[in-house]
């Protein structure tokens, strides 16, 4: 069902030169191993050169560099990943938009739906909701009070919005994810916990994403924020009253405690940490599974952890860490 | 929406003394830094002193000491945060609670629902559970076989209560935990794994909260148990059997694998994890992201892990770790 | 409502000879501790002997070595802990397998459901969809366009199938997992990101096991794959092109970054993180909660992390490992 495209056409449609004249035709796009003669591929990190070399492409996206050593058709291209999105696009076949709300959904009198946005199967939309322009609700979420879905949202399926949660524009948010639920918020008193109520909200900006099984909790006093075009991975989550910048990225399994402040062009990596209260200025890189234990002021990349090692040499070295202060001078400790 | 009180009926509703005689309303609550003067704050750490002094609030909770600091008149209390809570708990506008079975909702002829619960829009409840008075059963959430929801329990939204999951009165659980799925019990046999059957279920006592997209896995044989007024947030994984004493609390994305035991009066940091078949007394302290790797017999604060740095440096630190063995004097054994 | 067994009869089950005749009526299963006299348990290891001399258990499964041991009958077994998963075969009573479409089911008209499949309450099927024979779809999933979903799958509730996920027979899939998400593609732009289309699917081999709210993200180009019998515990992350060899096992909260190769016959821990792009070999066990940094080219088991130590204890070896590329006559660079 994806379309064909000859090359020629394709280097008309995203206005690149190409480095021969040619009568491929691209059915499919791959990466340069994988690759057939009805294949586009595409060639950026000089590392892959070998297997442009070999590659059995049709054609593929490449710095004017790289024609000598393609054995194919080049597009020649100054940004060939870029390029390739750009194909992708191209290849891509979303389902349609959809207008109206589906027989089985239920929305609360009080709530509002663009006539253009979709409300799908199973859905529930509460009290004082507001549903914009051309906004998807996919089957089973759970929009609750208080919510806006901003115009052209897309929310893929079971996804629920709990309480004064505010979407803009093309926010797409995956299957699973919870936004807006109570913050982690107890203090002790005489026999136990007693809960502090969340008063608080979502804010999302403008073409966030958010991944499959994320959670976003809303703030105590003030919003959890998201500015505008965040990128959250699945399975990240977000305490409440946390504040990220825009353009930060964060991969799979991350997580953000209360109240820290992660700033703009940030990239956190898989599984890493940020403790409470903290504050990570603009521009900082966080290597997967760290955790930010003090505020960072400077941008730059940062790490924890040790290395992976064959299990008998790391319990050696597991052993001497233990005992790294006495070894080294310092006052020692009954150790655990 | 919400309500506005005089500090004069505030301090009397809370059974306060006011520092000084005064006609402020109040119409909201914030932190010492971002309030105007419609806001109440609290006062409680003597490091927020400098905020105290700056601050646009109109009233401030605050210990006597912290009065002659104050630039508002102070709501006098020994303990501000709990004070805190409980105007906070006046200014919360919660949705009432319902009763009935939505139309939507599917129950199984052989379950039970108290007249006095409500079952919501598209849920299911399966054979022989019982959903007791007060109950509220938000949308999407479903219900399996042999399950007990007790008096004045909350279930958001698109929770999951797989089987022979019992909950004791007033349990919260936010959208999306999954409570009751198969333990992840494996034995080894000729050309593939064999599914260990899981044949008990899940007990939840009084008062616990149970965090979005957590999940609890039900016992092998027993139950996996909960005891009452524990407290967990967000994505947290319960593996089968584990046992979990009151009071305990346990921050996002932290993990207990099968059969561990953890004390009463614990507090487990986010993204810690404790092995199986371990055992954790009461009162003990795991920091974020550590491992607990051998039982604990003493109360205390506990740790694993290795300071965050700037990448260069931790690379440099991270090589010496794996030579730490040779350079200390070990017996050398080959590397990864 | 767990039947009752002869303990004669069980041994004529399972085929297994008795150490003494007897009379022992079964009723349930249990563990050497926790067992009463109507309970069967096993004795595999020979650490829990104390237990085996001490428990009132009605009879045990155990190797003929232990007979003398045993304070009650014995059923003796070469492999007692697979012949108890036998018994506790017998001694579960899962719900009994339904056909045809719940009344409250949307299908999509170009979607096929084999008419011994079942589809339960409150689910969606999308376009060009196929559910094959006796397949069982719990209530509340979500089914998108293009999957399959093979012969005797059980998906139990509220699993999410996006786009292009394609399971062959017997898959089990746990409540809240969504599988074939959009993988986590960005590539920089001019003014923000640009996302990557996500052309894949995901394919999942025969026998797999999916835990409760686990992820794995479709292809971006090609599927992500997991071939025969490999066995997810809850909360798992798999990224997009990631492809996981026959009865590998992984633990709850583990993840693979995009286009991580896992052998076959692997074992990873809770908590592991495997970085992307990187090759681990057949038979690798990585331990809990470390961080595979580079491809895995020998059998093994591999570990990073530092043990747990009290936390006055482990503060200084924290410090002592921040200085130790200084203390051990490395250059010096600013620190952190």
């Amino acid at each position: 069902m994806r379309p064909n495209w000859t090359l020629n056409a394709l280097a008309e449609q995203l206005q690149l030169p190409l480095s021969a004249a040619t009568e491929v035709t691209i059915s499919g796009l791959a990466t340069l191993e994988q690759a057939g003669p009805g294949d586009l591929c595409f060639f950026a990190n000089t590392r892959y050169r070998p297997q442009l070399r070999q590659t059995a492409a049709g054609a593929v996206i490449a710095p004017e560099s790289a024609v000598a050593d393609a054995p194919c058709p080049v597009l020649i291209s100054a940004n060939p990943q870029l390029d390739f999105v750009r194909v992708a696009e191209l290849f891509d076949s979303p389902e349609p938009a959809q207008a109206g709300v589906h027989p089985s959904a239920e929305v609360d009198p009080t709530a509002s739906v663009d006539p253009s946005a979709w409300i799908g199967p199973q859905v529930s939309v509460g009290p004082r909701s507001r549903v914009e322009a051309g906004a998807q609700i996919g089957p089973g979420c759970v929009i609750g009070a208080d919510c806006v879905v901003g115009p052209d949202c897309q929310l893929i399926a079971r996804v629920t919005l709990v309480l004064r949660v505010r979407l803009a524009a093309r926010v797409l948010v995956h299957p699973g994810a919870v936004l807006g639920a109570d913050g982690f918020g107890l203090v002790p008193q005489a026999g136990g916990w007693r809960k502090v109520p969340q008063l608080g909200g979502v804010t999302v900006g403008e073409d966030c994403e958010i991944g499959a099984n994320t959670t976003i909790d809303r703030g105590a006093l003030g919003d959890t924020v998201l500015e505008r075009d965040v990128r959250l991975d699945n399975q990240i989550q977000i305490g409440h009253n946390v504040h990220i910048g825009e353009h930060t990225a964060m991969a799979g399994c991350s997580a953000v405690a209360g109240s820290a402040r992660i700033g703009a062009n940030c990239l956190i990596g898989g599984g890493a940490g940020v403790l409470g209260h903290l504050q990570v200025c603009d521009g900082v890189t966080i290597t997967a599974m760290s955790l930010v234990t003090h505020s960072i002021k400077s941008p730059g990349e940062y790490s924890s952890g040790v290395p992976l090692m064959d299990n008998r040499s790391w319990r050696r070295a597991a052993v001497r860490f233990k005992q790294l202060d006495k070894l080294l001078g310092g006052k020692q400790d009954k150790e655990t």
